[in-house]
């Protein structure tokens, strides 16, 4: 039988001594000239950081509509991207994903029968249910939206309810999942630090968390690495994307692109090793 | 300037004649031979259906996900239906998107830049600051998801909150945000008749309904349509998918497509007719 999802992620991330997630999300307005006015040219620039990146990434997540907007062609680099990067490390499809459970089929389809994507990204609005052709295939697996990065985050997850917060419930729910099928994990915005924290308690260990939103978005490796990692100090991917991706917008961005990609594992790494350290000391 | 959407929907489903969607939805697994097997085979089966509904259909809503699955080819498939409907009926391309405010620029842009889109829908789990780039084009069209039409809607949707289920905060933003912009609408699903007159009454006249469900899911025709009009009897798009692509799943598909989208907007154009028969005697 496959591996379970959740265990390849922990094995990955350990093999590969790596939180680090690459957002290859290249969006038209940032990259450097060379990236450019041609669905080749952004085929070029993906495949250059991924290059780059590939002995910092613990996985690389795509967002999908980055790609949509340059039409099939753009959907053609996507796929390409995702053949180039191979089986390691894990790829994680972005589409935040959420209908009705026969259209969740196409979506499963399409990111594991279509393209080779080890998980997506999924957002529960639908209700829980449309989740189950994800849970056909644990070697496969889903980050549930469970607290975004963005500003509005609070609309919606944060309604209170008799048993707390919403997105508490998210969470309970995707610890559930987790237990039973092997492959559920959440995604929680880096920004909201104490909502790091919650997760990682409410979720307990070996549940994979995909934290969004250092860098550029504003949240700090400082709060997010221990609020993020389990027990074992494993279980946490830290994405970054425009930080990476644009490092330098100039001639000289893939090189730029390698040395932030092998500093951010280097402070993310750090900040686990004392996490670590801390916790024996305390055993 | 350009038409807001609002009021380009009503004036073309009043030009149509017509409150019906199409769902240009196919699943691999439900059609016809011909439509099978290449991206070409479905490229030819989705401009058949186009060609055979064009007289009787309103809109067409293209779910990406049916596309996707065939990977950047799908993708093709999509764009050259797009291009194949031209300017009517009206393009809604269906992907429930919901992703912080950077990503919905994508999603914009992909739907709306790079093909000719005249609306998306949309998911509002990540707040609603989310939806700023869609309000700074009001003549393109947004449906927000308020009450699915799958048996797991009422997970999140019916949350109780102190001012009732939360997805009536919904209908209340989708109302406010169709005032001032005049391009937002709310999805609705049909097997909850009680949920469209609900939201009818809340979202007030001429603010667009997108209601899917009719058919296979199980919604009727006699519930929706006198719960979905506004005042003037208008307002409402009622979408069917498979009930049309797979009316006859062998060499007769295209007549019987055409045959069924004909029969169903005539059921629902008698049954708006009985309901401005009886506001007018009331009147």
């Amino acid at each position: 039988m496959a591996q379970r999802f959740a265990d390849r992620f922990d094995r990955i991330l350990e093999a590969r001594d790596s939180l680090l997630c690459v957002g290859l999300d290249p969006d038209p307005e940032l990259g450097p000239e060379t990236s450019r006015g041609s669905p080749a040219a952004l085929g070029r620039f993906v495949r250059g950081i991924v290059e780059a990146t590939r002995p910092y990434a613990a996985a690389y997540k795509m967002q999908l509509a980055c790609y949509l907007r340059h039409g099939s062609a753009g959907v053609r680099v996507l796929e390409d991207a995702v053949e180039s990067v191979g089986p390691e490390p894990l790829k994680i499809l972005d589409l935040k994903a959420n209908d009705i459970a026969n259209t969740m089929r196409h979506v499963h389809a399409a990111a594991f029968g279509r393209w080779d994507f080890d998980a997506v990204t999924i957002t529960p609005w639908l209700g829980w249910e449309t989740l189950a052709p994800f849970l056909e295939t644990p070697e496969r697996g889903f980050f549930v939206v469970a607290h975004s990065s963005n500003p509005g985050a609070p609309d919606f997850q944060e309604i209170p309810t008799p048993r707390g917060p919403l997105w508490h419930a998210v969470l309970a729910e995707v610890r559930r999942l987790a237990q039973e099928h092997g492959n559920a994990g959440a995604v929680v915005g880096a920004p909201y630090a104490d909502a790091v924290a919650t997760a990682r308690a409410a979720l307990g260990p070996r549940v994979p968390m995909l934290v969004p939103g250092v860098g550029a978005q504003g949240g700090a490796l400082d709060a997010v690495v221990p609020a993020g990692l389990d027990d074992r100090g494993r279980g946490l991917l830290v994405n970054a994307s425009r930080s990476i991706l644009y490092a330098d917008a100039g001639t000289g961005w893939k090189r730029a692109a390698a040395a932030e990609a092998e500093r951010l594992r280097g402070e993310i790494n750090r900040r686990r090793a004392a996490v670590r350290t801390a916790r024996a000391a305390r055993a």
